[in-house]
């Protein structure tokens, strides 16, 4: 990956968004730009200085993940001083960004307690923006993870079919990751049987998975702070009713169509368009609760989100998720995901499970 | 749980923090107030009513986890017009209270252009203060939640000596837990071996534990939303040095003096002091390089944070742990944690597992 050059995009931006510095204090966004990942950091970026500033819990692990990442930062350790640190940088009558999404009320009056005369701008999705392009080191980590993820499922669904309880299965699906090389599930695993498929984020419970249920199974991995999605869905005994495999091939049509339709320049809202209209085509739009993607990376759900309401454009390097899914309340539910890495004329998967409906 | 009431003490507490209305965004005081545990959801208290509002992909749940919990309130599923709600909810000239710790500086400003003409008010932890107190209810869960997380070690320390992994330990821990019926585990279950148990928040990795090593086994259990917190340090062979021994014993007198401070009307600086002086003592007070303790609940770090900026008081009913520390660069780290219950004239420890430096 190359961490060493991000914060010169974010110097580059510093004009635009109307700043003279910025304070990032998001942890996935302070992770990519200097490899940090206490839970604490804050990161002041000038136009010609990285400060790095965290507790003195964090003080070996700062020097290190920076020095890993070739990051050249004044790193400062403090527990009181953060006001005195920011004045020194900025000086009277700076604008100073704060990242809106991230910064609450009450720390915002915080900041302007630390620094009077300076002006406080709110910058919103800078970094998340940056972010969205993935560099070859975090597709590989994507795609690596993603793999894992694989691995864990066509293990796993070997075993639906002898009633196992849902958290068997989340449970053999984390270890397997792990033992394939995954630093942890990239999120709570999803293994939804039956009525409780219904619910798209639902948690696995200890009910026994029977024969004749609709099971979601949403796994991906972690490696390195990134995180792969991906999500099957099958009918656990093999042998789908009529209205199942209605369902599952409505979502297959849908998903694929969405897939499809992935390419550099095409609208972010396209894409959610295309799965909602099969869906509608096959009767079941009410049935499509949620939205049809966002973006991986050191965030689960990330910019860009696909979605009815998304204002923006796909580019080559991004990646994210396509992920149609329909819910019938005490009947169940299917989705079908894929995270998918945006190209020039299409995209490419990175998850490569194979979708059918027999486990 | 006594779910159902909870709303009346916020509605309490209105006038007090100057408000006619509250808008609760924060998923665990949601929690607390509703038993509703979706990612999206947002709480209207006024006077006379309680408004719940939700997106589309919880319809069934909010409805179901309302009526578990007992609790009466008006459901409004939407996506896109929750100003709209609360435009309804706050007539003009209304004092709309936001939690400002909670809220972001964008989320803050999207409330002003929603309520032209209202007054927007920070509250700060109000429901944070509220929930430390915990009832019968949630002292069960903890309770329960912890004894999980002691037969988990129980059953890991025999481990120790046989050259596992770090990542070994803390499978075989969060496993351990599930079986006994935990949801899950209550945070990242630390398991820090040699050098890296001189880092407080090290995450288990590939190390194989070796004999000569301290290790640092921080594990909890969550319950019904409850989660467990306790510490407890080892030399992985049985054998420690003297100084390992000289390090453990400093540890385990600051952690009893700690303990034993805690009562009803004791100031929560107190206990931060105690156990900072007995460490000083044994010239290890640069070595303690955080807080004492917090409180545990539906979050694992919650009001009270006992350190030396605490400026309230225990009281009785409160649940928070005792955790000193030393940790000392490539040589390693001690801490030992309990979560105890304040009572009227001392404290009831709700994490059990002996500690001994031997496994």
């Amino acid at each position: 990956m190359e961490v060493a050059s991000r914060a010169e995009l974010v110097r580059d931006a510093l004009d635009r968004v109307g700043v003279d510095l910025l304070v990032v204090t998001k942890p996935a966004n302070v992770r990519w730009l200097t490899g940090f990942t206490g839970s604490n950091g804050q990161l002041v970026v000038t136009a010609d200085e990285l400060i790095a500033i965290t507790d003195g819990r964090y003080r070996e692990q700062i020097a290190a993940e920076l020095d890993a990442s070739g990051v050249t930062a004044t790193v400062e350790v403090t527990t009181t001083e953060v006001g005195d640190i920011l004045a020194r940088a900025a000086p009277s009558g700076a604008r100073l960004g704060l990242e809106s999404q991230h910064v609450t009320w009450k720390q915002h009056d915080q900041f302007a307690a630390w620094l009077p005369g300076r002006e406080l701008v709110a910058v919103d999705s800078l970094l998340e923006e940056l972010r969205k392009t993935k560099d070859p080191g975090e597709r590989s980590r994507l795609e690596r993870a993603a793999a894992m993820a694989d691995g864990a499922l066509s293990r796993a669904v070997g075993e639906l079919g002898n009633r196992p309880t849902e958290r068997d299965i989340a449970q053999q699906l984390d270890a397997t990751m792990i033992e394939l090389g995954a630093d942890e599930p990239s999120y709570d695993t999803i293994v939804a049987s039956g009525p409780n498929a219904a619910l798209p984020h639902a948690h696995p419970t200890r009910r026994v998975i029977e024969g004749d249920d609709l099971v979601i199974i949403d796994v991906g991995a972690r490696l390195d702070g990134y995180g792969s999605d991906m999500t099957r869905t099958f009918v656990a005994g093999g042998d789908p009713s009529g209205e199942q495999q209605r369902l599952y091939d409505a979502v297959i049509e849908a998903q694929a169509a969405g897939v499809e339709a992935v390419a550099d320049g095409v609208e972010e809202r396209h894409i959610d368009d295309v799965c909602r209209s099969v869906l509608g085509d096959h009767g079941l739009l009410d049935a499509f609760i949620h939205g049809t993607g966002h973006g991986i990376g050191l965030e689960i759900h990330e910019e860009p989100i696909l979605s009815p309401r998304s204002t923006g454009i796909l580019r080559t390097g991004l990646v994210v998720t396509v992920e149609p899914g329909v819910y019938l309340s005490e009947r169940g539910g299917v989705r079908i995901e894929d995270s998918v890495v945006v190209t020039d004329d299409g995209c490419e998967p990175i998850t490569h499970s194979p979708k059918r409906v027999v486990p």
